[in-house]
């Protein structure tokens, strides 16, 4: 493992996508995110993305230069075009719109549109709850997931995100996966020969299977939570496509065309105003949504995110670790060529 | 069984409730989500519900003559102040403002504030999708449900429910409690004597108990699907709790008091307009929704609500059946004092 300061891998991931042709703006917006996961110990979000984000660049799946465009459609709905580039500059030049619109109106809605998509809801959420904001995030993916009582993959594995700001500490955050796991963990499954637990996925003919090749290569992840989480999945892919104007999670499929690229979709994110929710009030409110967490956790249960905090808290002050194949994997992108001969 | 046309049904709902001092306007809109929940075949929200109803009103738990209030708080927030009555009439007299100002905006919140608490979600819902709007809904109940991790009941049943508005069909809505089984059907394990599932409930330790009567009285119900349940959960505590200025499940429950009576709490419903999202391509953007729908029925699998639809077509055409035995007893209800003298 080698530890690196948070700086220093910022300015790593900088330097790989500068290197690869990535304008400025985007390269900051994409490297803030690497290096916030990296940083609350989610690797799937961290520096290791890297190596995907060059491999869809090569694959002509997302535009390096893009300049997104806000759209200002109706009194309460901002719309961000990303353009075909990543979700996270998208965001940033979204964000300001929304957050006006959330304190003028009371709530608003971003949607973000054809974007390439690889963020953790949650650095969004928390952009929103750090301005004193509630809200809630969801996108779908690409079709890996039956829908209950089915065989075929159709849903995504379609994030759902949620924040409620709390003063003076981290914020109540939760962001998961409508999937019952996410589909790494079946592919490490497949790589140890180890059989899956109940409830991940079916084969061909819709029975479970314990077996990670048939649900990966015949069958279909579940949703967690039987039909509940099915219907959840399901509203993701109706509130983050056809509302807003953008893919399903087989149309986003449909559209890589086996090219194994990161997925191009939308996402839609809410922000709403506890201050136009309670007026003179909210004081006494937040202290009453206080008084719940209390309660969750006098029971010795743990706030969702609570662990990531911790991570976070220990990177800020000791740095992160990054395992040395990784880091060999990353610093040679530096040394390949351009991509910029390849775009699509 | 007795058959009942659904008029008759209507009526003989409505005498009962006029005779216990319920005014018109309460007394139409209740009786119009008993009729639709009878009709639709989910008995736990059809004419059964009279005896609680009336038992509530005994208890000087809900006030039979409220007038709500609407208050116009921001651009795209309603709420309506119930003043201790049923949720019902406040949903209806908040409804207009609701559609006004998701049309305007682009979407839009309704907060009921002070109400009591019993009806089905997807009446609400299809409110609005019969409106061609997109909705969200959900409230807290009371403390039933213990957190993931958790071992005592803090969370309510927690409904959760969506609608998608479909040009010449029956809506894509689902409406589920967030507990992994309605109390009701735990109690019914208790009276049987059966022991319950895996995940239904936990004892006073927190450990997983088959047992009904330990889980009712020393431990908790449990959310579905595990700490993503638990999240849901929480998150709909606070949107519909201390968000729009209301009670959290243990506030509920504080307030109830040990009574018995239906729940006095607030409840969250969104608006969102696809027309405002999508304008010139909401047709384009409909048919897309339609091929995932499409896509989930031809791999076998069942739309949610799907059942409740084929239900409403049979009572439609030929009535409900009702329970002797029920309908005996609500017609006791028309021979008991009325409950003007008790009123709290």
């Amino acid at each position: 493992m080698a530890r690196m300061a948070l700086d220093e891998l910022r300015q790593l991931a900088e330097a790989v996508l500068r290197h690869h042709g990535f304008i400025e703006d985007q390269l900051r917006a994409i490297a803030a995110t690497l290096v916030a996961g990296q940083r609350d110990e989610c690797a799937a979000h961290g520096l290791y993305r890297l190596l995907g984000i060059v491999a869809t660049l090569k694959a002509g799946k997302v535009v390096p230069d893009a300049v997104p465009e806000v759209h200002d459609v109706a009194p309460a709905i901002v719309k961000v075009d990303a353009r075909g580039g990543f979700s996270q500059l998208a965001f940033a030049v979204g964000l300001p719109l929304l957050e006006e619109k959330a304190r003028r109106n009371g709530l608003a809605a971003l949607a973000i549109n054809r974007c390439v998509h690889f963020s953790a809801l949650w650095i969004e959420i928390e952009a929103l709850t750090a301005r004193g904001l509630v809200a809630l995030a969801c996108n779908p993916t690409q079709a890996y997931v039956a829908p209950a009582g089915g065989r075929r993959p159709l849903f995504g594995t379609n994030p759902l995100a949620f924040g409620w700001p709390r003063a003076g500490r981290e914020p109540f955050v939760f962001d998961f996966a409508t999937s019952a796991v996410a589909r790494g963990e079946i592919e490490l499954h497949r790589r140890a020969g180890k059989p899956l637990p109940d409830g991940w996925g079916v084969d061909a003919q819709g029975e479970p299977s314990q077996d990670a090749r048939t649900v990966l290569e015949e069958g279909a992840l579940l949703t967690f939570g039987g039909h509940k989480g099915s219907a959840l999945s399901a509203m993701i892919e109706l509130l983050a496509g056809p509302l807003i104007g953008d893919l399903t999670s087989p149309e986003s499929s449909a559209h890589d065309g086996g090219s194994g690229a990161l997925p191009y979709h939308g996402e839609l994110i809410l922000a709403l105003d506890p201050q136009r929710f309670l007026g003179p009030a909210v004081a006494e409110y937040q202290q009453r949504a206080e008084a719940l967490f209390a309660g969750i956790q006098a029971q010795g249960a743990r706030l969702p995110s609570q662990r990531r905090f911790e991570a976070r808290a220990r990177s800020d002050a000791q740095g992160v670790e990054v395992p040395d194949a990784l880091l060999a994997d990353v610093r040679a992108l530096l040394n390949q060529p351009t991509s910029s001969s390849t775009r699509g």
